[in-house]
């Protein structure tokens, strides 16, 4: 008999009701008492699990069947019955349990509450419960729903080389690769990346709209629930646009995978409302329905500069004045207090951002844009590029960077690049934002960070 | 006006015909004598240029347009005249350009012949010529299959470590992160990763079927045609299947990758066709309309040691035995004289196999499959995984392994582990293959190798 999906039975179990089915997956829960026995099985197609009943009249290694351990592989054959008015919908009345391969009692995910930490140490395990099934299901559809807005909107996906001798915009924070016994095996210091951002810019002065999904590296001793020395980043880089066409594609970005995921894991999120943040769907649904407020970091200066004044609110910092670098207490205010919404602050001072952010009229600030969600703080971070090879020059002397590695990414300023604007959008804390998760080491299947490498 | 995409109008110029339109991108050729110029256009949506014809007596700027050098950025508003008859099927009439953007005569592509060689030295502009904008958005769209392909037929995407603390497969071929000043930085040795195997086959153990898509690395020293020190691997694993439904699997995926490309990539396979390798698109129109044969190692080997005994084949290492790692000329003798088509090699000396590779029931073989391709050896390689803890226990020690740091991996066999099959695509060697392309550095977009880390 063929082997039919789970997800299938969820899907159409009217239809295939009182016929023969054949499932093969494992044993997420069993009890049996006397004659007949219950069986929660998973194949993880679908985070639901099917409920398969056994009986001894039918089978009979009934005692087989209700000594297998959790976590045991099993082929069932049999009967599709819907069961309207109980718990679960339909059941499966079993005509054949075989017992593939008997798991060690000694698994250590069993039938019990795990917290998070001890899972962390489990990682190759926990997606075997509920919540991280849910969570790294929701991370493979935003993974799909990604690459599916921008191959309809005609982005090219640039794979952006890992190991770099680009240390620009590292600052110390880079890994470095190791020497081999003759010395540098790329004849010179090798570094893991920071970002795709130089190598999309080259290939969106060719196709135009590109972008980057691949994994970045700090080595940053941060312990953080936020922080991770190795993460997947998002960079979209597009040709011939400004700042404000920027914000427009990174809302439409952060709309399109909602809207994605409440189509393909619904079942997840639903989890994920109902075990992690009871506010999830509500929260979600109101981001796809808003339009982002957009705030000049200069206006937004002055609505802290009031709120402090007038005792609105209470900042560990409170010396608030142009030029700053806004902390997390500040950028939640914002949106959380003040337009309570996924909020874009424009045209940051150009001391407290990176050398190639566009230069505004003004001389003082830059074409840059901070994406700030409520709960999290900064999802994503973009600019438009400088494209005047003089004035970014000039910026790299300001800042006494050693501009020899890089001198192909300034160069490009000189072969036609009119204009061209990106951004990035950190994967993980997106996923975090998505599923309510507060740590970052539970979004990502084996998690990276200082002094933590298992597996 | 609303800009729109010369691609749109390549696939729907006939319905354009005598509209305005307005195009943004950069010049690619440009020669003009006296009161009429024609500008080859591109956006960088479509392979194929637009000619834009502007003239004296319509543009007050004609001398400025020019004079305007190859790679330039340009406006164009005009009117779309179909051009039955002529070399292009249709022709853009300016009634306006503007030079967004001068480019430098000094850019280093320019309207004539480069050769791949001198090409590599200028990868991050490279995509600017024909050949290497078509092998980039083959490379874009043979990704985009990928990911069709699993998330059609079910498969969960793992973001599988790169900075990891396994190197059991490595030995003594991973990359090392070097230590900090405070020493290790995981505080233990982390090394890059050679394949995402292992992370797939746990998870695989909960979504059945879950495929990764990275990079990966090797500190290899080869300067081959063939080898990068960094390069993208695509590894899908399938619990619950067998060698057999393995190798159907990796025949689907190949297909399915060919024919998306067939219908997306068309214009760029045809450039490949006529200007890289004559035989192309035969070739791959022929691979999907066969079928793959399967022939064993064992018999393999019998047919090498015939052709060799009958003088049907002459090969520099003539020391045919069964035991033996088949080398690239025995490989592509069995493929391209043999049998003339992609052949699957099953059940190879469990000696010259991985230890994790299923132990058939002779003792001597493992479930061990390679893909040979005509022109370019192997292209997958994959196995059925050994599903019994105290085998590969055994195994591990036969191989005088230390297993420390990879416990959690085989552990996963007593949690109800039946089965598990997978496999490894290298990404970059079947862009080769879709390409003609005979060198692997032109196929990605920043090559990296032993000694060479430029952009």
């Amino acid at each position: 008999m063929e082997i039919i999906e789970t997800k299938k039975l969820w899907d159409n179990y009217e239809e295939l009701a009182n016929t023969n089915i054949c499932l093969v997956g494992w044993i997420r829960a069993n009890r049996a008492s006397g004659k007949i026995g219950f069986i929660g099985f998973s194949d993880g197609s679908s985070l639901n699990t099917v409920q398969v009943v056994y009986k001894l009249e039918f089978l009979p290694n009934f005692a087989t069947i209700s000594a297998a351990t959790l976590n045991s592989s099993i082929l069932v054959e049999g009967r599709l019955v819907v069961t309207k008015g109980s718990k679960q919908p339909f059941e499966i009345q079993a005509t054949k349990i075989d017992v593939l391969k008997e798991a060690d009692a000694s698994c250590p995910i069993q039938k019990k509450h795990h917290n998070n930490e001890f899972l962390r140490t489990i990682s190759h395990l926990r997606p075997r419960t509920n919540k991280f099934y849910s969570i790294m299901k929701i991370r493979n559809e935003l993974a799909n729903s990604i690459h599916e807005f921008f191959k309809n909107n005609g982005f090219v996906l640039v794979h952006s080389p890992i190991i770099t001798s680009n240390d620009a915009e590292g600052a110390g924070e880079s890994f470095e690769i190791k020497d081999t016994e003759n010395g540098p095996f790329f004849g010179k210091k090798a570094l893991l990346t920071v970002s795709g951002q130089m190598a999309a810019e080259a290939f969106a002065q060719i196709y135009k709209r590109v972008y980057t999904f691949g994994p970045t590296f700090r080595a940053e001793k941060s312990h953080t629930n936020k922080h991770l020395a190795e993460f997947w980043m998002v960079e979209p880089e597009i040709a011939f646009i400004n700042l404000d066409k920027l914000t427009i594609i990174m809302e439409q970005v952060i709309k399109h995978s909602i809207v994605y995921l409440f189509k393909y894991a619904k079942d997840e999120l639903e989890y994920c409302n109902n075990n992690i943040d009871k506010t999830l769907i509500e929260r979600l649904t109101k981001v796809v329905d808003s339009n982002f407020p957009r705030v000049e970091y200069r206006d937004a200066v002055n609505i802290l500069k009031t709120a402090v004044a007038k005792k609105e609110a209470k900042f560990i910092n409170e010396n608030i004045f142009f030029g700053m670098d806004l902390g997390t207490e500040h950028e939640r205010y914002i949106c959380e207090k003040v337009y309570n919404s996924p909020t874009f602050i424009l045209n940051y001072p150009k001391r407290i951002k990176a050398f190639y952010m566009k230069l505004n009229e003004d001389g003082t600030t830059v074409a840059a844009t901070d994406l700030l969600f409520p709960g999290v703080g900064e999802l994503c971070g973009g600019s438009q590029r400088e494209d005047s090879y003089q004035k970014l020059i000039k910026r790299c002397n300001e800042l006494q960077m050693d501009t020899n590695g890089i001198q192909w990414y300034l160069d490009l300023r000189k072969y036609g690049y009119y204009r061209s604007s990106g951004f990035g959008l950190g994967f993980d804390r997106f996923v975090m934002y998505l599923t309510g998760s507060d740590n970052i080491r539970d979004v990502i299947p084996f998690p990276r960070s200082h002094g933590q490498l298992e597996f």
